[in-house]
């Protein structure tokens, strides 16, 4: 079994997914490639930080995961590999792996150079064809990450700065909305401790939300119980707060988007 | 050989789809899974019904099919595991599956219980991936359906009503258009043998399609026999009437979509 | 190892590229299906001769390449099978495949005509699942291209006029934008070698790109050196000329959109 999994911020218009996985193929004919999404937001690094960090889990140990959001291609910004709780990831050096760098528990971290493990022509702008799908490859094959390049030390790695929510003086925990979903639902950074610390349980009345200029009051625990075109607030799958607004759309309809700052008072 | 469809209304945007295949390949690893559509349109189950409907056929036999269109999720709606033909179908008790029981065919259908096959952890909001993704990749890999909970009997799962066209008492067909394709083509749930049954050649002129404040004269064999810009009726690919505007696009020339009337007189 | 690529304009909002899936699988289960892109302009054959062109190299010798643009289903048209540097292609005769078959290097072309190999019943909508998707299968499987039917000579086979860019009397180079990818990076058709040959460097300032009413001076080396807003040029991905604005979208900001000309002045 080797599983290699793709999130990228490509979109699905073009040919570029497609000759990763040809590239993948061409080295490895045996890996399963499962696409985690091509959607994030064109080079929105803390969006992809959230889904890749939300993600991986869910796949069997030993998978490789390519993440590709990469303003910096072409320039002189490194790329790493990544092994922590036994699962693999190839990324630029840009602060899209910092959640994962934060659990505190990498194997090892590498600053990959061996171009011997590159496609033989690289471009200068497309490394996710030309060096990250074939390192992931050879990854997958069983090529030992200290193969690919010099260690790195994980304190050395490209963070993001406030990625994470935060609880204020004044007791209210500020976040932001890292992601609008298909369904136009709010995924937020806020996580489910940072509220349920508290003592409360979810459908508690006692918790008010705030986003733009809206306030929602209370929390529910499923869609299903939402009221149509009212917004509701609740712990989402991947375990933060979403707002979302049953059989509507919370991001058109309170004019919110990725980015927007998000206040929960107890 | 084990297949594992995958029909929902997630979209393309998120990671929702990506981890119902990481837990799919978790539990069977060499699973083959296959998107048939994640652009239903949301909570759109008579889509989904004609969609899964119109798709499994073309699988081999044994494949596992799993239909995720679920407004429900979360409340006590039930969810079910049926054999029908040889394929297997996991989805919510929502009427999605109304056409396949009705194909009156039905070898085992079970009201699914058995948390043994679940995710360890259930969330509120997302069944697909800790309910419907793990029994499916079970159910591949060889686990029988009554393993799953008790059976139900056919007439006691939901149907979905009025979700057929009907001949009316004036002789005249009266259906809906079930889904807009990517072309704009609109998609009816009018069979081609309730058209033919009036002995009329496809090529016919004497047919007259009613759809919104637009009259369609005759139908054709093939979009290739149109002209530009001129609405055509013809029998699409799923054996059932469409509506076409040649190098246009029909629904929104003609201003109408999924839900909307459609009158055939012959 | 057997690994077929499918290109298509079908988009994904339906279930037309998973149905291709579960016919090639239903003959071939050990086939590993790779999505090229489904997002090709509607019947844009220009745009998919040059993505495919682009892109089969990526992919493993051996491969089978499934191209379905197709206005003309359902009419005459012929079906075509070819074999050329180890890489297998099946496509409409409709000048999808010009670039391929004016390398010269043509192994195989046959007329696909040998119905032993389609579905057993053959839509007039849809021969991307009825002959395109099970004749790919069985080319996989083994099955040798003379068995599809009988061989056309390479200078039979339809193809697109003005495909190409061109060097005029006065030394400028003319070509077209062939697509606009998810960015809204503009990809030409001119090639790297028709720019370089004149011994100019990548990042010259002396050419003088003119798009639409827009002038580009000078070429850069990746999108990461150019500035906010301001188009630039480069050589992409492909080894073609692009446009592209960092961080803004260039089709959209200079109003063009895919066959619009483009002219180099050196």
């Amino acid at each position: 079994m080797s599983i290699i999994t793709l999130l990228t911020d490509f979109g699905s218009r073009d040919e570029y997914v497609g000759l990763m996985k040809g590239v993948i193929l061409s080295i490895h004919s045996a890996a399963t490639i499962v696409d985690i999404t091509h959607q994030i937001d064109r080079q929105n690094l803390m969006q992809a930080a959230y889904a890749i960090h939300g993600s991986y889990r869910y796949f069997p140990a030993g998978s490789v995961h390519l993440i590709v959001v990469d303003p910096g291609v072409g320039t002189d910004r490194s790329l790493l590999a990544l092994e922590l709780h036994n699962h693999y990831f190839v990324a630029p050096d840009n602060g899209v792996l910092s959640l994962l760098l934060d659990e505190g528990l990498v194997d090892e971290l590498i600053d990959i150079t061996n171009s011997e493990y590159f496609l033989d022509t690289v471009s200068h702008t497309f490394h996710g064809r030309d060096i990250i799908a074939p390192v992931g490859a050879h990854i997958a094959r069983g090529v030992e990450l200290r193969q690919l390049g010099d260690e790195l030390a994980p304190a050395d790695a490209i963070r993001l700065t406030n990625i994470r929510a935060r609880t204020a003086d004044d007791g209210n925990i500020v976040g932001r909305i890292v992601a609008v979903d298909h369904f136009g639902n709010l995924v937020t950074n806020i996580e489910h401790q940072m509220i349920t610390t508290y003592g409360l349980a979810n459908q508690t009345k006692r918790v008010v939300i705030q986003i733009g200029s809206h306030t929602v009051q209370g929390m529910d625990r499923t869609y299903g119980n939402g009221h149509s075109n009212i917004p509701m607030a609740l712990i989402g799958s991947r375990g933060y707060l979403e707002i979302a607004i049953p059989r509507g759309n919370a991001a058109q309809q309170l004019n919110v988007r990725s980015g927007d700052r998000v206040q929960v008072k107890i």
